[in-house]
């Protein structure tokens, strides 16, 4: 069976260098923005669309708890994109061992007993100081509204995770191992990660 | 500084096993059950009636957020147990490198920069499993049952942590790394902390 690392993260928090820096480490495909380019391929949709969509969670009020395949009623143009992107992730999944970067692909893949990552900050000022430095220059941010936008997009993320899932984003229980890289800093939480496979 | 290490953990995780191993591999003072006959010594209670409210929460309604010391105000007698508890976990932490179990300490000790650490089970099962093999022959009990009696002592926990400390008890964020033992097992999740370190 594949070897699989799902990474969930949180916003700021460096996952998507600790995925990268362990796919380096363990020679496993990395899967993040590629998964976009697979969804744009096949839905004929602008990556910059999909890319909007998909960690966001829908507008419908229900919970959308679904199976190894979407059931086909009609779906939102979001759902779409999280049909096609869902079942890009199996066809991922089930090619070699990989490591994918959030999408709820710790449950997509939970047939295939995936090792489930949450990589986090206890210290939101580590988070605000990463952004910080990925702030082009000719926009001004200041620390608060930094803040703000990190805590939304952690909000989107846990929505729809919620929303696809049934689970708890977030929360230790849908993990094996949850890493604060503000207190390790991200080569160690590589290698915390890597010792525990 | 003394290298302090917290170990929150839920019921039937082994997070006490995982404290006491940890103080093998470390040489750190380790301080779980130690910490009620302290409580016992200077009020002159009874240890099984200190160890019934050693964690448990108390019957106010409001949170009792404190700082380095209790406020003096009337307190209840499960106050004045965490008051003399949590006035020796931090005499204790102030002698020499320690390994404290639960009891809020993460909390209480946060101005000496512990390593906080999250010991739980994403596998109920694997829970069961280590308290079925601790019930005495005589006492049969149900999966059903001890599930149970496992998520009681969690909310109990939970709701001890939340009153005194006015954080999340195993919220990620609460916490500077999360092992699963019911993936990794308990040796691996000793060598992961000590990596951590």
């Amino acid at each position: 069976m594949n070897r699989i690392i799902t990474v969930s993260r949180q916003f700021g928090s460096g996952g998507r260098e600790v995925g990268k820096r362990l796919a380096d480490a363990t020679g496993y495909a990395y899967y993040d923005r590629e998964l976009v380019d697979k969804v744009a391929d096949k839905t004929g949709l602008r990556p910059e669309f999909i890319e909007k969509y998909s960690e966001a969670s829908t507008s419908r009020d229900f919970p959308y708890v679904y199976g190894r395949t979407f059931v086909h009623y009609q779906h939102t143009p979001e759902e779409e994109i999280q049909r096609v992107q869902f079942n890009a992730i199996r066809e991922l999944a089930e090619k070699g061992d990989c490591i994918i970067i959030g999408r709820c692909a710790d449950h997509i893949l939970r047939d295939l007993d995936p090792f489930r990552v949450f990589v986090y900050s206890s210290d939101m000022q580590y988070r605000i100081d990463r952004c910080l430095l990925k702030v082009p220059e000719d926009a001004v941010k200041t620390s608060k509204q930094l803040q703000k936008e990190i805590l939304q997009v952690d909000k989107q993320r846990k929505k729809y995770y919620e929303y696809y899932t049934g689970g708890q984003w977030g929360q230790v229980e849908s993990y094996n191992l949850c890493v604060d890289t503000s207190y390790t800093g991200i080569k160690k939480a590589v290698e915390l990660i890597v010792a525990a496979l």
